[in-house]
């Protein structure tokens, strides 16, 4: 095999979910069926790398110093939403019920794939947090081992600030069934019972 | 979201079997995780069509007029094999029961897919099939609809070169058990038998 062409299956697995043969296939696929679809991507790629940066506010990916969410006059700036992704912000932002900032982690701790504070830059959420106009923290990483352990940590982080620090509900999923839920989630659905009378 | 960032998200589509969802996390991981890897991607796939060109004898992707396999003096070159696409030659070759040399067709016949002969480059193959060196086409397009059309076609298209034409066999796949054999293959199997004694 040629070795232009190794190197481009070789590089194609660097993509998340990508192993030897689905790169050899999506090789093929771009040289053969969409060279147009190709180039365009290459350059996408090092578009981004160019012009991409980080919200000096959120910390999520953006074009300018703050993005336009961060400096949406009509969001609610006393509310601070902390996430692990982007992509968690567009799921909030698809809830249409929230209307507060965020701040993006960029990840979560995760000491056994190195992954601590540091790398989370946790002195920038703290910064970020001092904010005078911030009352209330949301913390809002995944229910998973290392979200838990996130959210424990950034609680003992801003401690200190004196602001409000909340986590969203962990419950049974809307629309569920009992029959059909896993008893860790029942489990807490019961321990998190609210009164309703 | 930033226009560079979802320009990235939507050029990842581009891959088979890359959906939006799969697009966005690939392109968050891109940036968040693997920078290096991502450019050196971008480069990859420019480089590949910069450099890569078809094998003027196999209509295989290389970097030369000819390439390595066809200019190899140890091939048989008395025998061609058409096959559909470049990994059936990986997998051809990693037999070690084939000698001889090939033609890469870039796909089968699919007119719901507009791939006619013309698309497939047919009179280039029957060219190529001219070759006095060559006494006998194997055809190894696969065993579906599309793939039997094809070989049908290309008996028809060579057939008065006098050449002898062949298909690879169809049966029991090696070590299969005939309880847990689809009638179809249990049916060819059958139709196809060999005297053994
Ligand atoms: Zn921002
Ligand atoms: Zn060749």
């Amino acid at each position: 095999m040629s070795k232009v062409l190794s190197d481009l299956i070789e590089s194609l697995k660097c993509l998340p979910g990508v192993g030897p043969k689905s790169a050899t296939r999506m090789a093929y696929y771009l040289l053969q069926r969409d060279p147009d679809g190709a180039k365009n991507l290459a350059n996408s790629i090092l578009n981004s790398f160019k012009h991409l940066g980080k919200c000096k506010s959120c910390n999520n990916f953006c074009e300018t110093t703050i993005c336009d969410l961060c400096s949406d006059s009509g969001r609610n700036n006393s509310v601070l939403c902390v996430i692990e992704m982007p992509t968690d912000l567009l799921m909030f932002e698809q809830t249409h019920s929230y209307n507060g900032l965020y701040y993006i982690l960029m990840g979560r701790l995760s000491p056994l794939d190195g992954v601590g504070p540091k790398e989370l830059a946790m002195n920038s959420l703290y910064e970020r947090c001092k904010d005078e106009n911030i009352k209330e923290v949301i913390i809002a990483t995944n229910f998973t081992k290392e979200g838990d352990a996130t959210s424990t940590f950034i609680t003992e982080l801003i401690k200190d600030l004196g602001k409000k620090i909340s986590r969203i509900a962990r419950g049974m999923p809307s629309g569920s069934e009992i029959e059909y839920t896993d008893t860790g989630t029942l489990a807490q659905a019961i321990s998190e019972r609210k009164n309703i009378n």
